[in-house]
């Protein structure tokens, strides 16, 4: 894989962030790396590990005569990290973001950057519950996809460059418009998100069920749900703060969807319950089908890093 | 490990009769082992496979002269497999079953069984999203929870026998009442399950997002949930029509918290939503120390049997 910028600024070093530097590294992508975190903290163990080749205490420092900024920190803080990288912008620089939600974050930033620089908003679909500058991993992206949001007229080479960039770091591209992405995200990332903090709520609240009796006997359902339910607050909070609109229309679909089934239930129609079960195994066949998960049963047990543990 | 059982008959041949039956395999814990199911063909693949000693075509033929009785059927078939199999039983055998469900098991096979047979009944909280005689592997129990039910009254060296039974078989035994176990099951397993089939309902429904964006894209949340959905329709439809009431009452309060959560969406609260996304954080580190997951990021897609795939 050849060098395709010269310089990557990261503004945030978190998993998102981390993961990327580690693909970058492998395959070669960037000739230098840069970047900054909100705490000194994060930032010392940046500098500790040898995430980017420099770690910088300001966002203005850091993007100083990149080719590339890549904005990682949470939808929320977006807006704020616009305002204060704008002025330090190389000409031609290409701008990106991972960020959850997009329309969000292209009104938060486009009317803050230089007219000379290049707007393409991203979103890799590739996480894990865990946060910071040591969750990241080299193979994260690896067979994923990144959907790219790009504005009307976008500059071309600039979108093609962005475009090998992710595939050099294992993802594969998508272009899709940003209320699109949006509502496809509420309904295959948020609501289900929403969903299992729910659930996980419930259970920590009964009074007649213990805290450890939940804890031990959680059996495959509730376990991966509280894994869901584990993420980062922040992240998600702002995620639904932002794609507000389509988060609440998939849960007024849902809602409609969970009483058809609880009224099955209280009248004992045994058809329906079947018939709506029998549907939806079809869909996880086309997941496995489609490449994005495997059959093996694992039970939550299997480990993919030993050193991630 | 030493034959704790002379001869075991299951009744059904399916994901956890055939797990049972490796398991027992493993550990040397029974002399003997016979089995029957409904249709000829999984009878077929459990003779060609061996995978127990005898394959009888009826129930009445499976349990003559077993001193443990395994029901391994949906929780809707296990009164007509009582009714069968009673005049066939053999005095003091121990009859268990491993319904998902306690309560309604007891009362449709304890009506039936002789007085000379010890019924206690049993859950093994383990599973996958598999089904059939061929989906079993020795590894499913070990090191989780399988919860007996045991009646007042009933006799202790039975209840022994067949705790060292599970334990044999890798699995931590736990005594509770029936009722309690439904409404903890209900909690940890069965509701997540029916949110998890709406939710995928939800996606195969609506029109604007096509069904193959939601296989391509389905991000960490949502195929978590198409996994947990694909679960069998017909033990699913049983679970629900025979644990009605807890299910109901967890319901109820799952869609409390959700309208809670849901006006903090719109109104844009996000304090509340911080708040409770950093509650149900906790919940998960404590599965994780007690043993039941791993914290390793897997995505789905490693593997713990590398036959099983
Ligand atoms: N995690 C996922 O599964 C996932 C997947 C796809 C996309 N994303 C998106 O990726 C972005 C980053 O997520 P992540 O998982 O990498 O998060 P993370 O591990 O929590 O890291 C976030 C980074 O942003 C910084 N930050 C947080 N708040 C800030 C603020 N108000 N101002 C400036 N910097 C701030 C943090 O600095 P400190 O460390 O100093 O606090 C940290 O370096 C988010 O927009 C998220 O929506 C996440
Ligand atoms: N799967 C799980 O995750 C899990 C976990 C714990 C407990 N359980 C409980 O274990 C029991 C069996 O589940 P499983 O996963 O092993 O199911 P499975 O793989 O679908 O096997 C079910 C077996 O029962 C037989 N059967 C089905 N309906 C019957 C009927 N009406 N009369 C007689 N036999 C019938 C089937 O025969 P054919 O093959 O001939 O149709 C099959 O051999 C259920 O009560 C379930 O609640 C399941």
């Amino acid at each position: 894989m050849s060098v395709l910028y010269q310089r990557v600024a990261f503004i945030g070093l978190g998993l998102i962030a981390s993961s990327m530097a580690h693909a970058i590294r492998r395959a070669g992508l960037a000739a230098h790396m840069t970047g900054t975190a909100r705490s000194a903290q994060t930032r010392e163990v940046a500098r500790e590990i040898g995430l980017v080749d420099q770690v910088f205490d300001t966002a203005a420092e850091a993007v100083a005569g990149a080719d590339l900024v890549v904005l990682c920190v949470p939808v929320g803080a977006m807006e704020a990290v616009a305002r204060e990288i704008a002025p330090h912008l190389a000409p031609g620089v290409t701008v990106t973001d991972v960020g959850s939600v997009k329309q969000a974050v292209i009104d938060a930033v486009a009317p803050h950057l230089p007219a000379d620089s290049h707007f393409i908003p991203g979103h890799p679909l590739a996480g894990t519950e865990h946060s910071g500058p040591r969750s990241g991993f080299a193979e994260l992206f690896d067979n994923r996809w990144c959907i790219l949001t790009p504005p009307e007229g976008c500059d071309s080479p600039a979108l093609d460059r962005l475009s090998r960039f992710w595939r050099g770091m294992g993802a594969n591209v998508d272009l899709m418009d940003a209320p699109h992405h949006d509502l496809v995200l509420a309904v295959t990332s948020h609501t289900p998100h929403l969903i299992a903090y729910t659930m996980v709520g419930v259970a920590d609240d009964l009074r007649r069920v213990t805290d450890s009796e939940v804890i031990k006997y959680s059996a495959a359902g509730f376990r991966d749900f509280t894994r869901i339910a584990a993420s980062d607050p922040v992240m998600w909070r702002d995620v639904f703060l932002t794609n507000k609109d389509a988060t609440l229309e998939i849960l007024g679909r849902f809602t409609e969807e969970l009483f058809a089934l609880q009224r099955a239930i209280r009248q004992g129609d045994g058809a329906l319950l079947h018939e709506y079960f029998t549907r939806t195994r079809a869909i996880r066949r086309g997941i496995i089908d489609a490449g994005q998960d495997t059959d093996a049963p694992d039970f939550g047990r299997a480990r993919k890093h030993g050193a991630d543990v």
